[in-house]
């Protein structure tokens, strides 16, 4: 921990005095600062790419890939704040005829929670991190951040705050360090809501600080999920090859470590698919993981799962922190059976499912916890196939439903849902990439009976912000 | 309880029956439905005021009142459900050029979360009660529904039940009574979400239960306020009388028993209203509570304001089951010093707290908790006004800032917002009136890469149901 990071009071006191500060900024001037970050990023690529590489062994080709989405998502964000659509105005005039009673003038919009709390993903050490989706939403709905630093990648958080320091407000982006502090800010009363990218257990025992607090606030977390894909037999039949490679390289890009890797992946019984998996997961090869905390997590869930008596492998890969990627097989009527088997394994492993019968599958599907993404690899046009699509996904909760592609690679665009039902997230309602991440950190106000001088800019007649209003009956 | 009440596995399990069902309807139908309740408290409301009024003491005149704005809340769901605005659809269309990767086709819209509990207020029969905004808005959504019936009115909520059921889909709306059903609710696994409203420690309770589930779920409860008025000096001796006639009568409505009622006015010191106040009060009479656990805890809490020391009587009013209106006073310091005074005294009383200087009163508003609403009554166009009430409700966290107008009365339009930070509600992202009270009981979506014939409706290019389509970039 460098000398110049703050303790959290200290972190949250800058961050209170900066929130009025951001409140009050006009849209181009909320947009800047975030088109700032984003030139940051741009103009310190080498060397942040270099720390990311030396900390988290994810290597360059992808790290300069998740620096420019970074960027990316910066931008989406600088936009959305710069066209005022995320302040959801809305202006009821007033209305002396009203069924009820005489009504007033009813404007309403939203303001920023104040200041709030991510933390950064080990796994994402920009595009879920310092910058990241739910730092660069906040900033867009006007709040201050403390980052708590994840351990997995320190240097790196604290050069990225530096840096972001010098284009940003006072107290706008602050860092903390290490396990206690992390949980002093999430019960810190500054502090309004939280954004946790992280582990199931992780994720709950901070959710359950938040929720516990004398004034609970909400909490954000994305944690674990199996991200189930279903193989028709039609599609088996047409492009087994190339759901062999489509598969392994969803499985092992980054070592697996993305809360969108296929965890489970069912085939028909009979797919004949087994040599060719195991040939490609082979040749995918072995690779480091982040660091001990996944290694010592990976190799002893991949061990509970593969003595399971119900469970065989495709192939074994090998456990420790530097893996190869493993596959395992189970039938679809076993899993059902055995619901302990139904267990993220963070890292370069998923489990193959083979089911008899379209009822088989169903039955089994059924019983799966909320996950992030229900995949369905089907051909276009096949009745059967459309109808196994409908029946998978009217029995999965899943936060993104998707045909005939792989769940990892989330796309950042304003209509991307990245979330789900319990576990795979905290709070179904919201998610962490998209347009409507903002809304994670703003509350309603509605404004009853004020003159224009005293609405904020947004509500007002003359609209000097030209911002979106809905305007009523 | 009559001997049809279900017991809560067999509500949830028609619930959960209904889910697909209510979840499938176009949107006309879905308005229809909602349509038609309002018709039925139509067709039905001499016998629905007149058990209401046995029940709960509100009167007739304010239950005709209540019942009419129940249609009219009804009414607005049904043009929310049939108009498709609260799916909220997003489309982008693929992007083969995007910056960072060829973009597949992403449609995002919310959909029903599944079967939610509705606990209904006690001061509200209607209104927020079995066919109330709760259960209007999780209609409108698609979420069944199973009422936790309040106490205070049973009769009227199985009639209510009994008379909706006519209307809506097997499983639809059912109810429940007691305590312990309404705890089994909450950690129902078939609940998804829950809306309350009443007693902050009744709600607090409620929510631990629901955010301590293995799998946590929403809860958006609204419990108490203290709804701070403060009125300038330049407002005072503008319109004292007129100030005097409408702080009683906001006090005094409904026996003081709404979530709205100003529990806090803010005087300047030497304002000479003492006199007329108490003459107002006295003449407003004293009247029947909605029942002995009000009573009980009125009794109790005005015995504690009135015995402290730092606070004096205007006029003390009477406790019990019949009281007279009491008004209460102690200066800004002393309110600041003490914040044992800060609590919400339910039912008529209030208190009038004096102020030496601006800074005098915004000392003692910092210390305030969030609220619903925050009122300041100035003279517009007096620059000392407009900047008394920036300056009010840059130091208050409330979810609606009222201008020359009282806080009870809340007016049912779009824009208007029912909510605020803690302990205001237990969700202060959430409302329960206005149009987005919707947006509690869905989640969003995404659908990556699907056909037409595997897309939901609202979701397709034809929009076969005419719902708004946001298409991006």
């Amino acid at each position: 921990m460098p000398s110049s990071t703050p303790s959290v009071p200290s972190a949250t006191d800058a961050a209170r005095a900066a929130a009025p500060v951001l409140a009050a900024l006009p849209p181009g001037e909320r947009g800047a600062l975030l088109r700032a970050l984003a030139g940051v990023l741009h103009d310190h690529t080498d060397d942040l790419v270099a720390l990311a590489d030396e900390e988290t062994h994810l290597g360059e080709t992808r790290l300069y890939g998740e620096v420019l989405r970074t960027r990316v998502q910066l931008q989406m964000f600088a936009e959305i704040a710069e066209e005022g659509s995320a302040l959801d105005v809305m202006i009821d005039p007033a209305d002396a005829d009203a069924v009820l009673a005489s009504r007033p003038d009813v404007r309403r919009m939203l303001v920023p929670l104040g200041p709030v709390a991510v933390f950064t993903a080990s796994n994402f050490p920009f595009a879920f991190s310092v910058l990241g989706g739910d730092t660069a939403s906040a900033l867009a709905a006007g709040c201050p951040v403390v980052v708590k630093a994840h351990e997995g990648h320190p240097r790196l958080t604290d050069l990225t705050v530096d840096l972001a320091a010098e284009v940003l407000p006072p107290g706008a982006l602050t860092v903390v360090h290490g396990r206690e502090a992390g949980q002093a800010l999430v019960t810190d009363p500054v502090i309004q809501a939280v954004g946790f990218t992280g582990s199931t257990a992780g994720g709950r025992a901070l959710f359950d600080l938040a929720a516990g607090r004398p004034d609970p606030v909400p909490f954000y977390g994305e944690l674990g999920s199996l991200n189930p894909v279903v193989v028709t037999p039609a599609a088996l039949a047409a492009r087994g090859p190339e759901l062999v490679e489509g598969f392994t390289g969803s499985v092992t890009r980054s070592q697996g470590q993305l809360c969108t890797k296929p965890g489970l992946l069912f085939l028909p019984e009979g797919h004949g698919l087994d040599a060719p998996l195991a040939r490609a997961f082979g040749a995918a090869g072995a690779g480091p993981l982040l660091g001990p905390w996944i290694a010592d997590a990976y190799t002893a869930t991949l061990a509970e799962l593969a003595a399971h008596p119900a469970v065989h492998a495709v192939t074994p890969g090998a456990a420790g922190p530097d893996p190869a990627p493993a596959l395992l097989t189970v039938t679809a009527h076993d899993l059902r059976a055995h619901p302990e088997l139904l267990r993220e394994c963070f890292g370069p492993a998923s489990v193959l499912v083979t089911y008899a019968s379209a009822d088989d599958l169903l039955a089994t599907l059924r019983t799966l916890p909320g996950t992030l993404t229900a995949a369905v690899h089907g051909v276009e046009g096949e009745p059967a196939d459309v109808e196994t699509a409908r029946g998978v996904w009217s029995v999965l909760r899943a936060g993104r439903l998707i045909w005939n592609e792989w769940p990892t690679g989330v796309a950042v665009t304003r209509a991307m849902h990245h979330g789900g039902p319990w576990p795979a997230t905290t709070s179904p309602l919201h998610t962490s990439v998209g347009a409507t991440a903002v809304a994670r950190w703003q509350r309603p106000v509605a404004y009853q009976n004020l003159p224009d001088a005293l609405l904020p800019e947004p509500l007002r007649d003359a609209n000097p912000w030209g911002v979106p209003q809905r305007t009523g009956r």
